[in-house]
């Protein structure tokens, strides 16, 4: 069976999506919506597939699944309309900004026999899958501590940051699932602290930009996040693992793998700076297992519920900020709802 | 001028001590004092000096400065006793387990304008003077957001512990002073998280062997703290200062400097094991200081004060795991004391 | 312009080429042939482009280009008759294991004003174009020494050995065409040793597994090779080049970018094993070179003369090994032909 | 038994042997003697013994052995002399730059019976050791192939490498040395090129500044020795050896362990820049190993054998430079002298 596949949205992350598509055996690029009908048209010419609208993507009989990459404030009600009209779902992060209505949409997603897988494409990056790995040999024997360190090249546009949800819930999301996905175990607790450093603007739109956060789960077990909106070395992303046998990390990929030895000392060039580039493996084994799940019918490597969890993780922290506190994950108001 | 020296406490640091001082231009090891006096003769034998009650050296006019390797609860009282006596004093770490009694005593040498530095070697590790000296020099501008990672090879003693006042304030104590050290501000807000991961002895003894701590500034900078008493592959001492034009880090000290490939792929020899191997250097360079700063009357280069602070952000962190709170510097009760 | 491919020879390479092509904007597979029909059936499904017979290709009116990667001891011919026909060639190296009819064919190329672009991937690069780009930009100066350090991870099967023209010719011939690129002057001398270590049934067929070369320019400048065919830590290609200024490295990819940290020390995998995952980067850029050259009129930037000076120092080297005397590249027979 | 010692010579590399002694528990340092009574005189002041002159010493009941660190062409008769006093004797290298009269020397200590060690101090480095005792257990098989490195900051003073016997005797004869420790098997042919790179003043001098040789024993294991006199970075001092079951490295040294990461890149600090900086605990090493021979009555670690088995390695090279022609070891007049 081939997996025929929408991409709804034709922007930045649609067009890393489409290219994927056409790079995995069995599948192939049906349809493309966008609200600028040129940007569609477009990606179709470089990617295969026809121009449609969201309704005609809906009702299409040649349309297994869909990827959506549109607004975050419209991914709730597409997943909700696609799952109902019986498609697969792959959605960017988040499933919505407020943990209610997401956790609605995975309810209605789950009474439905639905898919929904949401992306966190750092779960598929080869590095941290080789680190997975060496953590499910035994390697480092039981998880204890864990040490999540992003930084972005630079902050996003004010405009951007205004609808985001804020740092936690745009940035550090990644960093929750990756812990969630390492850690084995629920988190029980959050601890967070909060800066506005690199520029007075992002707090007056009332987000931060250096954070560090700690997550703790029943067990004991805990997990440091250090965010950043900027690093002049370019995208700093890594993990170290340690557990009762060792540790194990995943290093930064850098523009050229070159050293120049001068009287200055030596150097290596900066990290790539972008997180496309950084990701493009990842991003490109995350649709190959989509389309894998649609074509053999198993669970999606990453679900609603997995986007639901991180969501809640970053408003305890934005909590524990706002409080001074420890805060539980069992005493937020939504993990009831 | 030659500085005239005794070492109080002939046990492990007392030699390294006494060996550092051999190497000092213009410094001398004139006396020994030791509870158990052959430990006191052998020393001497070593290293020179002869063997001499407290007492004795108190009342010695052949000695300048005296050197503090006591066990913990005699510090307190052998710093007021030899400050008393015009001596310049070097203690160990810590002044006393009691925020309020270390208070008092440093108050004490400041009434007595006497000389009292407290041994905080790692300021002295070359590697990390010479991350400070990048940061001083302006390398990665202002200090935004730093994260030490000090990891033990294993847990001390059961009988160590249960007298040491625990992980933050026998470990996690020198990172405070690091931390305080590169922030160049004083912490204002403490957050901290504390398991049991290693050995339940140590948690039947009420303390932690797996922390994770984060200080906030005043201005917003922040300094993540990971402890771990076990790690497998040797003394794990990392130090990473992240500012507005770059990041500045100082790795750890292994072994050998060799790498072997095979079908297993590129392995380097463990770290080495023990703190008194790692920081060789920095236990010389930090008793050079100390007797330069006699010799010249200059200010030492760590104070009493720095030991009360770094106490503080100990006694802090133990109540923020307890409460579940971030802890304000200045409600701590002994701030006021 | 669309350029208009065909690729002779359906295995390993032409497979590699013809998924190359797949990439680069403005250029299209139109026919493959291959000895044996299938592969070439095979390769068109999925690649794209038809099955025709050299013969066909050779009169294509909707062929602007071919790539050959047939066996070596057709290339000289094929260059010939395909050139003749106005078709720009691609030929993977050497265009003949012997030096005088290599030069014959490219003579006859440069009669007709024809193009040849011989395949030597390494100059494609991107970390090698970084280190290369380092060295124009003036980094570190007149280049001196450079090392080149190659290790196949196995030796090739004897078959291939037989014929193969032996290591120089085979394995060396593209350290041979980095030097020069990176000498950026002719080289004068050539000294070699060569042993037979890891087998010694490659021997017995008359070649060597472990060489060693010394070249050396007309101003000093010197470059050693170190080629062995065992490498039991995977396929190993560095480049040192040291200059008045400074030196700059390219190192080795590995299998995955992390490091485990145990008892036994810190080790990193092994680096990948085949030299098509090393320089799959390199393959595209050198196709879409190629094609970039055919399109804009420009010399391709890899040459016959290039395929001819590496086969020289191939055939020096072995003179050197069998002679034991430093060869002068003037002196060499063939350079006169 | 205290082994007493004298030290002749107290320049840079004699201050730096009477330190030595000074640190092995057994050794005594008892006399000094220089040409220069002041230099002499100032080495006792700090670290021990009387000033005598060489008769003294030769005479002198209480001296078992001395370190020979007067200029070059004076070790072969202080050897001779030293030897027939019944002094063990250790010698900076080389025992003389002709190598008859070296292998005369030699052979007269045999003839008494006598001690010699010659300094080679890099089998004594901690990381070279290690890397060595990697290959004596197995890790990499059978040694094939060695690469070493060797660069120094800068050129010696003109008036040095007159005297010096040039660079293969005064410079790679360091490596030749390493190579013989390495490879468990002696050279049986050199091949040699040398070029003037960094300064035509030194090929005024007869000299070179940039070599590269390749070792080769019966067995065809390989040895490779790149040297130049200027390297930007600092003192340069790499060894590969590579095995049938794998390689094992050693790496260079640097002035601190930290790195910077920046807009331009990630910077580490250059390598240390003086040999005796970058050797210091080898030398240390050597001398300990010296004292401890002398006291059981062991073999030296290295020997006068030693020291002449280099020498005719750099005079093979030389030669080998000068014909063009690979150089057999056996074809040496000396050897059969």
């Amino acid at each position: 069976m081939t997996v025929r596949l929408a991409v709804l949205g034709a922007g930045r992350i649609g067009q890393v999506h489409a290219q994927a598509i056409g790079a995995v055996p069995g599948a192939e690029l049906v349809a493309v919506a966008d609200a600028v009908e040129a940007a569609a048209q477009d990606l179709c010419e470089r990617r295969g597939g026809t121009v449609r609208t969201i309704e005609q993507i809906e009702q299409a009989q040649d349309v297994n699944a869909v990827i959506i990459c549109t607004p975050t404030d419209t991914h709730a009600d597409l997943i909700e309309r696609f799952v109902k009209a019986g498609k697969a779902v792959f959605c960017e992060k988040p499933v919505d900004l407020d943990v209610a209505r997401a956790r609605q949409v995975v309810d209605a997603v789950a009474a439905a026999d639905g898919t929904l897988m949401v992306g966190f494409q750092r779960r598929f990056d080869p590095d941290f899958r080789a680190l997975k790995a060496a953590i499910d040999a035994g390697r480092i024997g039981r998880v204890e501590m864990i040490t999540l360190t992003s930084r972005d090249p630079g902050a996003p546009p004010a405009d951007y940051i205004s609808r985001s949800g804020g740092i936690f819930r745009d940035m550090t999301i990644h960093d929750f699932d990756v812990a969630r996905w390492l850690l084995g175990e629920e988190v029980e607790t959050v601890m967070a602290q909060a800066s506005v450093l690199t520029d007075p603007a992002i707090g007056e739109l009332g987000d931060y930009d250096s954070v560090n956060v700690i997550l703790r789960t029943a067990s004991g077990s805990q997990c440091t996040i250090t965010n950043t909106r900027r690093a002049s070395y370019g995208y700093d992303q890594r993990i170290e693992v340690h557990g009762a046998l060792g540790t194990v990390a995943a290093m930064n990929h850098r523009e050229a793998n070159i050293e120049l030895a001068t009287a200055e000392g030596f150097t290596r060039p900066p990290l790539l700076n972008f997180f496309m580039s950084r990701y493009t493996a990842a991003y490109a084994a995350e649709i190959a297992a989509f389309v894998d799940a649609v074509r053999t019918g198993a669970p999606t490597p990453t679900t609603g519920e997995d986007g639901v969890r991180s969501l809640e993780l970053a408003e305890a922290s934005l909590r524990s900020v706002q409080t001074g506190r420890a805060v539980r994950l069992d005493a937020m108001p939504q993990a009831g709802a």
